[in-house]
């Protein structure tokens, strides 16, 4: 398999709105996208540089203190910082087959619909040194 | 001030040619740039995708008992995984002193020769809710 590059890096955040404003103003960067993810219980947002093209996923919890929403857990063990990385793939069906076969543990057999209409699924940072990877196939491809 | 992009996410690794190995073989990335960092205590290795823009730069110990090592230190503490977030500048000094001057906790208040060259500089993750903000300016600019 080859990756087209990153697509972005996620963050998770105790308030989106702070986030937003931290990365607007204070580390020039530029939203492009705002969205709410209540499958995964999430609000995001995606912010570029000028070049526009690997973003920051800012995440905020919808619910702080509910045990099962990875990024609230994240956030009480591990405090805000950087959650996960993001790479682009061109057929993520194939990328995924390819990755169980050379054993890699996944976390999604198959891709599911992200934000901003992605096909999106992760693999565990147990088979990538200690980063939670999620690969990415753009909606219009 | 403005960010021209992510120029790269660094990545806390055991060892960096295991590390690579799996970047190359399973991730899909291509290597482009291999360095010592002998004033950091670091190897570091830079791998991108198709695109080439924003890199994964792998990070490995010299010595991972050195106390005064951050990036031993971090793997002792975090174990492997995302270490800082580094975006592309234009002006460097310009940055740090917009920073500065928005009450931004500077790890270095100047510019430093980095990796491949470039002038680079830390942001505390205090200023940058948890996540270790990492400034790159390109030699050739």
């Amino acid at each position: 398999m080859n990756t087209l590059g990153i697509d972005h890096v996620g963050v998770a955040v105790d308030n989106l709105e702070e986030a937003i404003k931290l990365y607007t103003e204070k580390v020039g960067m530029k939203l492009v996208h705002k969205e709410d993810l209540p499958d995964r219980g999430i609000r995001v947002a995606f912010l570029v540089g000028d070049d526009g093209v690997a973003a920051v996923e800012l995440m905020e919890p919808m619910n702080h203190d509910d045990p099962n929403n990875t990024v609230a857990k994240f956030i009480k063990s591990k405090g805000q910082g950087m959650h996960h990385l993001a790479v682009k793939v061109r057929d993520i069906s194939e990328s995924l087959k390819e990755m169980e076969a050379m054993g890699m543990n996944l976390i999604d057999k198959g891709p599911r619909r992200g934000a901003r209409g992605h096909l999106v699924a992760f693999v565990h940072p147990k088979s990538v040194m200690g980063v939670l990877l999620e690969l990415v196939q753009e909606a219009h491809h």
